[in-house]
């Protein structure tokens, strides 16, 4: 199981939530569920990015320094998790597999410019051959419109990746520090690594449990194939 | 200037050609052109990433093949330019910065899944801050339609790069090894950079130096802003 | 020249002063001044070392998540001094050799546990084989006691690195995060090296150049063997 | 153990027999078997090596060339083993006894300019103290004399590792790409660690099962002082 | 359990005690003892930091000198620990860590400048979080006196950590291989670890047996907070 | 030009030696000439090996050892030549190659298993495309036969490779830190290079500066090609 903490949960302003999920990581690994974590780079990210750019970094740069945010943000939990977590966040998927050789639990943030965190978990999920990947993250499900716009817009228990690529493609800004819930490289390697997804609200971090139970929050996303069997 | 080469012209079977490219590169750099070269992984690509599919490597790992591939055909330029060639391909952005930095040129080849070596090349040319990125392919302009399909399909010598996207993003097939001409992510890094791109006929050599003179062969895509007091 | 900014100076918090400092170096490099830059961690550190003891991390994960902010915080200068300055701070002082010898302004963060980014510069200027080191700080100069506790303490314009060290060596606290001014290993290498140290007040750009110019504001701390023939 | 699996049976045109080879890998591995593997670079590797000499290569980068192929040939069997190999081939001693240490079965290719994928295998035996090396090659044994040449030459079933040196050290062509079964500095290694050699047909992946169960098919090379008592 | 050796007794001329510790650490391990190693640099540091300071060299490139010769030693240890050490001496804190996860005995030379062999010893037990630090060195204890001045001086059995650093910072030469028993570092460190600190003869190997059994030869230096309720 | 330093010349022993040949490097430097420097391990590494081997390491793990502390010697070296050589020896000849691309003079000790410091000058000398590869060691020429136990043996001003090769392969022990003046290794890459050999006395440190004007001292070894014109 992969897990995607958002950046928005991954702060030192969460420091309890981040200690909640050390507990429950703990509990999983004591029962044999086999996990790896990445976090997001959330406000600090967004803070470091935009002082870089007015300094007139460029965007490369500014992915670059969202990454490390990430990987900062990725030791709060690794400092949770003695031990059992492997001692560093990787830089590149390279360093992940490395890692993760060893038998330890990695804990990620960012890899490389031109990839959001979300993407580095569904990289890791597939290099892994993960049996599902979890977003956690602000929203408690996928809707069917923007919720915020549309008040009556409804939550999705189960779509496929392809119904998902369309309700989240359509609003996207590729500035640095922007990207949004699933961005279309996100969503490519979910689609053709076949693995499937849950989207969920991580401020309740017994959802973890559950869904390591087999209980899905959210929304789950399942790969195209299986949709034609649904 | 960066120079994306085609992976279609970067195998053994086009050794004459690389030794031309090699003349031209050389040449450039004695006329004060400071400038990057990225090449793909072509047929040898092709070969061991369909090995690789046969044995059940995931795609992770084929996206990984893929970019190891182009850093093989990377050796064969950097073999022709004794002295002023970086001697080793970097495997991520931090090991390009770090060779940029040594005053070489850096011959790039893969980097990390998720990214095609078209990619990597808007990526290097982003973070160089470089006034042109140049992708050497085996088209020689961008048509209106396919001109495979279409007979009637006309080349372009200008459009924006919101054209181009709309234009390419119609068709594309995300497995490892299947990327087209310009994917998605190197369209949003070169829209977010604000780059020129200049789209070229690789099998000729002489085009590079027409570019390097500010003659520009093939198509000129421009930023949105740009276009827009066209 | 290496120069020591302050942590309290370093962060997104003070980007208009960052962009000051990116521009007297960009000047004093054109000038042909060969200079080395560390910046400290300032509240970001603190903020995450805070969140990580919280979290059960202990003092080794504290100091390498403190160092490790520092290097984020290098990040932004390094988005200000595009071309010159080496694209990534060093984790080690080996690291900062070998980025050294490309010739580039490297802009260091922390290195290893046990250090503080004080002591990182002080390494640093060592191995460079500087001239002087300058550390710009949040006071004017030393004082002869401690100007918040007694009123009529008075600035110093020179004296030798033992009587900083007894001045200084009266209060430390050693967790992490909260390395004073100079602590004690950073006297230990100003004292070994015998390399002139200037503190000077970091609110004011302006100083640097000063400095820079052979104008001392704030404190001029001297060899122990030159003490002697003052 | 460690096995060294011909180049010429490694390249993507040998899939099925590499397929075949993971088959009896992991069983292997699952009778508790601990074993490593080293491919060579075959016609891949020939084709790309002679595309650089004709670029000016000079054989020092014919030889890394040379060895990254052999790597890229390693990621076919890693792609076949998941789980149970280590994700990346080493690219030098050092690397590979780091891969080692977690218990995981690395797959290596060439290392360094002016060591064949042969004695790669033997120092990897040696630094493993490997109970015997296991070279799978496209001949069926160690013969009186070449038996391409000479038709009434005879396999050998058991030889002493000085014998096979007097064998094989007659013509040996030094240029990248062109190492013979066993080149001078592989003998050297076999010689001084004193670890049995077996050298058996590859093209019959049975033939390694075999070896496993002590059943020795093609020519048992054993250190020179056991042949004293033969 | 964390074990510093003494330098004086590292080197090649100690052999014969060297394999004295290799089998009682063998031992340990199969008992199930989690142990790590340090070594210090010994004869062969003082000599070629008194060569490289007699060619100019720097404090910190001595420094470096010194941590690459107890690197060296450590390989000794390592030649004596096949299959159970980790090949490689690690050569900064994250390495370290980064061997430590593998699981196997990791053996330490010097890290950085600026850092004494102790100070190494008492990072590594503080991230590993070991329960006890056993500092190896040639004096059978801690002493109220330096017992080569007064006769008369008293061993000690159990002490503060703040008794210690009295007794130990008084004459403190900082200049690259002339750090005492424990430097400041190392007592700063011990202190905010709360680790207990160990004191004992290394020469002879016994001792470390009678640790890992819990009878204390020589001197135990306990945290300060302990010692109020003594 | 590529200079290889006996390990015989090259520890702390030999201080003033090397202070010599720092100062003409220096010299050489200024004057525009190119080189590079190599240097062994001697004393220093025959002391450690044989403490290995008393304490059962591998001769892989041997031959680390001999290159850790040619890479300890070469650190004498880079002590003495500050701002102009890089700062840290190369593990291997990929780090040689990225050390010598910034411009620095590299110094370098061992790189891998199976090839000794002398086989390391061969390959830097092919890499770098070297006029010349000097061979500074114990006697003063290449005698017609060993003139320790030929009395009449003459010393030899000029002859071919593979002349050389006749003369020294005869007596080999490939058991670490025994390889004698030039191993087969190394004259195999001599050989395939055509790069001009050079062997003189090393205990005269002015035999550097003749050669680097022309005037060759001790034997001159030319390709096989030149001496069928001879």
């Amino acid at each position: 199981m992969v897990v995607k903490l958002s950046g928005h949960l991954s702060t030192p302003s969460h420091v309890e939530l981040i200690a909640e999920y050390a507990n429950i990581i703990r509990e999983l690994w004591v029962r044999g569920v086999r996990l790896s974590v990445v976090v997001g780079g959330g406000d600090t990210a967004r803070e470091y990015i935009s002082a870089a750019r007015t300094l007139g970094g460029d965007e490369t740069t500014l992915d670059r320094i969202g990454a490390m945010v990430a990987r900062l943000n990725a030791m709060l939990l690794i400092s949770a998790l003695p031990v059992i977590a492997y001692p560093k966040p990787p830089e590149n998927l390279e360093e992940f597999l490395e890692a993760h050789a060893t038998g330890k639990i990695v804990v990620s943030g960012g890899f490389q410019p031109g990839q959001s965190t979300t993407a580095v978990s569904a990289l890791i999920a597939e290099s892994m051959r993960a049996d599902i990947l979890v977003n956690l993250t602000t929203v408690d499900a996928v809707y069917t419109e923007d919720p915020a716009v549309k008040p009556g817009a409804k939550p999705l228990t189960k779509i496929t990746i392809s119904e998902l690529e369309e309700i989240l493609m359509k609003n996207i800004d590729y500035r640095a520090g922007k990207y949004k819930l699933m961005d279309p490289l996100s969503i490519m390697i979910v689609k053709r690594s076949g693995i499937p997804l849950v989207i969920a609200d991580g401020r309740k971090p017994e959802n973890l449990i559950k869904i390591a139970e087999g209980r899905i929050p959210g929304t789950l996303v399942v790969p195209d194939i299986e949709s034609e069997d649904r």
